[in-house]
């Protein structure tokens, strides 16, 4: 069952969706036909699978059943700390806690229909832990690329599923183009970050917004960016509602890159077409290390994307980050790793730039939970021992306060 | 707004949902009118809230309207492990990665609306963190009572919500009494593990299931116990919905105990209507910490729900907990607390023992994420080193075994 993929950029379609890049140098997309979709379309069914109509595959069962179908929900406590009416989409609330399952979700699937090859991916955190998890719930061998030194906790959490872990030395940025070569070479198909099937499942994110919003749609729909994978995925949702007539004017996308490593958003200023990779001398340490792409693959895509819904891209600095992430457990009740904590970051930037109002609705999608990195802060915890026999006594003084 | 509140034992109803106990010593819960309820009722919105026809509150905004809908899925790659045809219930899914937002959802927000009291809990796992996410949400004070001795990650989880901890000296089990007296002398309002409100959250579980099943429902429904509180709410439901008109005959309700602390299997297999209290030299250690109430306020509830809906109570080891918790991450894909895995451990026995046969459809439950817990574990990951240059050489022969 080979798919039709199309390059967004020069228009070109390939018979062959193994295939993940242009001869033009582009990433491609599976290039499916919604022009008769409408919101009635929708199977009465949980998670992404609602949208199998606009779906490259049928819904599998088991975990991949499970990823997608995350809420959305108005969190009034976050207005002050965004500069603006907040909706929390928590795609934390995936199977292995983190949007890359609704991509795992279509692509591992469609990879153990199609051929008989081992299962890859490139990375050391939440697209590994999801390949992975994805794979071997099917029976199918995995193995995981992950840079040397990875931590242990890291590796922990990957080797749960049982993957062959191996810790590429050498200059891991590299590793995309070496895995599209692999993939053509040999028996394994490495499922990038921005494989055509990947993004058929991170279209669905966006489809679930809008249909919670319809007929009505967001203003802004804020996004951590790294690969651009994932605003890859809502762009393609976007225009597909387009072309269905089921959205008139687009939310703006606005990416948020952590200021170590923004390749996006120095582009994005500059006002250039195409991101220019960063070396490894310009890239700097950062908490949020589920992001800081220095070569985004699908850079130029999702900058084409903020370009044509009127978006922006921005980046903020950990101390920001830190200040979000805070905010959000506290004001909003989410548990959110760094790197999600940047789309309040972020979106809080631009509200004291204007470019967001104040009764603008905007959507953060923190895209992993923070549970995962939980016991690595060397902050001690204060928490007074009071006896059972004293217990009321001092919470009368206590609760004086 | 205060609700009438109702003793499933001796049929009292009290007009005060402060009350948690009964005169005659059972808990509450509370009273709503299913008569005229049928899925047509159920709203179209995401999470526990299609059934608010059913709860006692409004749905809230914030982290509480992304608590429940989880995803129910078919999982055959667990069927050999458990000898049954299994289905996952996936309750990690929620907003901090357990069923515990089920019954906060419900309780905070009513407890807000209802007095201006400080919120507190008695736990250190799953509860607490839950608690203290939704109470912040909502601007209200939180204390949080943990056993002297709480492990730093474990602090940690909590704090980040930021709520007071208190780590309390002397016998962690009688907390239950002192937060029922506290709650009434004091401005708390400690929402003990059975609260009236928090049962009200909990039921909406087995709507859930009982909704994708219909018209037929599963055979069993297999709940990790602990308080015996989610085991009253799943029983509560199923009450509702008999009482509805809209299933006939019940799910089989299986609870499973970690054998290091079992009052409700002891009572079960003795045929006691009520479980005895364990003494602190009956308590063994365990990888389960998430359960194993030496003295579970709701036993003998959680004790007639299984005997009403012709269902068991089975203990699991600590080394059956670990099998499964590898089953249902290598087989299933699915990152399970060692509570959590106990369902799958408990049902397999029952499989075994010829309770559960091999073509009955089995709905485990995992009411927690295991992603809280990584990082834990001291065995060292096996992981190759490989440097780029030679990745396809090494490969070729990793690939070729
Ligand atoms: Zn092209
Ligand atoms: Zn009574």
């Amino acid at each position: 069952m080979s798919l039709s993929v199309k390059c967004y950029r020069c228009g070109e379609h390939y018979d062959d969706d193994a295939r993940v890049r242009c001869a033009c140098g582009e990433p491609l997309w599976i290039d499916s036909d919604p022009t008769t979709f409408s919101w009635d379309d929708c199977r009465d069914r949980g998670g992404m699978w609602r949208y199998e109509a606009l779906l490259p595959i049928d819904q599998p069962e088991g975990v991949a059943q499970a990823a997608g179908g995350t809420p959305l929900v108005r969190s009034p406590g976050l207005d002050d700390a965004a500069g603006a009416r907040v909706f929390v989409k928590d795609e934390a609330e995936n199977p292995t806690g983190a949007y890359k399952d609704r991509g795992s979700a279509v692509a591992v699937p469609h990879a153990v229909a199609t051929n008989d090859d081992v299962v890859g991916t490139v990375s050391y955190g939440n697209m590994a832990i999801s390949t992975a998890a994805h794979a071997t719930s099917l029976g199918r061998e995995c193995v995981v690329f992950v840079p040397e030194g990875t931590s242990s906790v890291r590796l922990e959490l990957i080797a749960q599923y049982e993957p062959t872990i191996v810790q590429v030395a050498g200059n891991y940025a590299k590793l995309y183009a070496d895995a599209l070569d692999l993939s053509e070479r040999l028996p394994i198909d490495v499922l990038v970050s921005d494989a055509p099937t990947r993004i058929s499942g991170y279209k669905t994110a966006l489809f679930e917004i809008c249909e919670e919003f319809a007929p009505a749609v967001p203003d802004v729909i804020a996004l951590p960016a790294s690969s651009g994978g994932f605003a890859s995925g809502v762009w393609l949702g976007i225009r597909e509602l387009e072309r269905a007539g089921v959205i008139e004017e687009p939310p703006r996308l606005c990416l948020v890159q952590t200021a170590t490593a923004d390749p996006l958003t120095r582009a994005f200023e500059a006002g250039a077409m195409d991101p220019t990779p960063l070396s490894p001398g310009e890239i700097g340490d950062t908490i949020a290390h589920s992001i800081g792409n220095p070569d985004p693959p699908s850079g130029a895509r999702a900058l084409t994307a903020v370009r044509d819904t009127n978006g922006t891209v921005v980046s903020v600095t950990d101390d920001e980050i830190r200040t979000a992430q805070r905010r959000f457990a506290v004001d909003g009740g989410f548990c959110v790793e760094p790197a999600s904590a940047t789309t309040l970051a972020g979106v809080s930037r631009l509200a004291d730039r204007g470019v967001i109002t104040a009764d603008e609705s905007v959507v953060l999608v923190p895209t992993g939970t923070g549970f995962k990195e939980i016991g690595t802060k060397e902050t001690a915890v204060a928490a007074e021992t009071i006896h059972r026999d004293v217990l009321r006594d001092r919470l009368e003084t206590l609760l004086a306060r």
